[in-house]
């Protein structure tokens, strides 16, 4: 007898490592991915080098994607979505949802990997002008243009002499409501930064942060890199408003280490966006009935020492659907759910209800 | 045919959870333990609460110790080492060593779970006086006073009325070497505020830092709180010495926010001691050839994308013998590292050599 198939649900990082779990251990696997493609945020959004290995996300997701390609075990829905659940694990009827129609999978487990959205900083009363001055971008439209080889000015297309990167935008703010620290976004400013100073070797570029949060290898690996091999400038401050001066953004807030007030000129500005829940996380969370933990992504039970299971029997979350993560967080993860769910099947089918 | 079994090394975290992931899955699991009890660091070192749940580590690590006694799959060695090891996986000879004499162990894959140490602030030319002032203790001295119910003042066994903690003693530091982040201080940090405020509610406690790492929900769960719940000062500035006047020992260094210098009367100084790559880590590392990354740590292969494959197969690494980790990391990786180690015996007994 076969086993009843473990559904996972997102084809980012997390979703795909643990679609290879699950077959490479000898169980079934559903992929269902609302996107025609997989590879989750790195590709959808374009991402022009991982953090912090800067490895191209087509080469690394593409790596991933062929170590689920072309197997028996693993039964992969593309442009699909989950649209109900009936029953309890191991005996579950999700309801998915495509092009041709409805349909019912019997399934036995559920890894729910549907990640997170980047913060809109239109919500922060457009204090940083992101809907009013071309000029404003952030880290996500930086990915774009880097990746493209087209780094620019976007008001000008000419190559800019000054940028800098406004952390925290969108995290650790309870103003907006966002109390958490999305964990990756001081690394991404260092990467990106570096690939700035590549891309615009003349230009001066800063980075505007609260506290530079490049944990573990991080800190040598890229936040003192961007410092000494790049020549990255890192203020700590605390900016209080991007307006316009003639064609020249100013940055206006304060050096928090000078202890002054500080007005820059600059030519590009990056808002280093934060992670929320993404809508399918959100949607999921009801579909499966997974209570959200205080900040609104999904919460997991027996806090540090459990960091997959949800308080629903059977049903897995990981990656960024359950905090802010880091590939590592999300690899680690996916893995560890394949251990847990195809546990929790084995267990079923050995003692049958 | 029973599987060979997967030598597991170290009962800590991230050890009890592969041990009992390799079971849940139907494998076979030997766990070997240089020490008399399991549960690793939280145990050894007398932790007072883990971060940020601030749970019994007795209670916590006793419930992974319970998921694993008692089972047939598994086969747990207390006071033994590892002393050698032979051929390749899927077919090692590991010898192991206990009062009783040398045995070997035919295993079919390895997950080395042999933790870190504490950052030992005698190395740091004593700056900071460690070895020379009673009242200046580290973390884990501190740990141990707030289990026993006992924090005082060392000197005088009173509550003390000022303590302070110095963030980044041994990380961030490339004139000692260790030029990584040891990712979890700044969290034990704000932990061990609330507790010296909850043992001592008339005491000032500052924290003096570089950077405040306390990343995703760490952010509001630890670092808030100890802000707007405990009134813990959090101080940006760097700290160049600890010396004494009379009874009291004085903080030197500047406050770089305010951009002066700074001189403080402190009853008690604890010292932020970072990770290192425990003894055991090294001598794994050696036994099994493993190469070390730049940063003394075991090397993993494949980036961001594989955080517990080491460059020799069918040999894993889990937890913070692989870099500094929180307990989130290492109960993550102890699950994906199971899931790798049983895929490896699974496909070596398809395709038999």
């Amino acid at each position: 007898m076969s086993s009843k198939p473990i559904l996972v649900i997102g084809g980012g990082p997390a979703g795909l490592e643990a679609v290879r779990g699950i077959a490479d251990l000898g169980y079934q696997a559903i992929l269902i991915e609302k996107a025609d493609f997989l590879g989750g945020m790195p590709i959808s959004a374009d991402y022009a080098a991982l953090t912090p290995d800067m490895r191209s996300p087509e080469e690394a997701m593409g790596e991933m994607i062929v170590a689920i390609t072309d197997n028996p075990s693993i039964d992969i829905r593309l442009s699909t979505t989950v649209v109900g659940s009936k029953g309890d694990a191991p005996n579950m009827e999700v309801t998915v949802k495509n092009a041709g129609g409805e349909e019912i999978l019997e399934v036995g487990s559920v890894i729910v990997a549907t990640g997170f959205k980047h913060f809109d900083p239109g919500k922060e009363t457009q204090m940083y002008g992101y809907y009013e001055f071309e000029d404003v971008i952030t880290l996500v439209d930086a990915e774009k243009m880097l990746k493209a080889d087209e780094f620019a000015r976007p008001s000008t297309g000419e190559a800019p002499k000054t940028v800098c990167f406004i952390q925290c935008v969108g995290s650790r703010d309870r103003q907006i409501g966002n109390q958490w620290c999305s964990k990756v976004c001081c690394g991404i400013a260092c990467k990106q930064a570096i690939e700035v100073k590549e891309a615009a070797p003349d230009a001066r570029v800063f980075v505007f942060y609260i506290d530079m949060r490049t944990y573990g290898f991080w800190e040598d690996e890229i936040y003192w890199k961007a410092q000494e091999d790049y020549n990255v400038n890192f203020i700590r401050g605390i900016v209080t408003e991007v307006t316009k001066r003639g064609d020249t953004l100013v940055v206006k807030g304060e050096d928090t280490t000078m202890g002054r007030p500080m007005e820059v000129a600059m030519d590009v500005v990056i808002l280093s966006v934060g992670m929320e829940p993404s809508d399918g996380t959100v949607e999921m969370a009801d579909t499966f009935e997974l209570p959200l933990e205080p900040h609104g992504y999904i919460e997991t039970t027996g806090g540090a020492l459990n960091t997959v299971e949800t308080t629903v029997p059977g049903v897995f979350v990981v990656g960024a659907a359950a905090g802010p993560a880091d590939l590592e967080d999300s690899v680690s993860m996916g893995g560890s759910a394949v251990m847990k769910a195809c546990s929790f099947i084995r267990k079923s089918e050995l003692q049958p209800a």
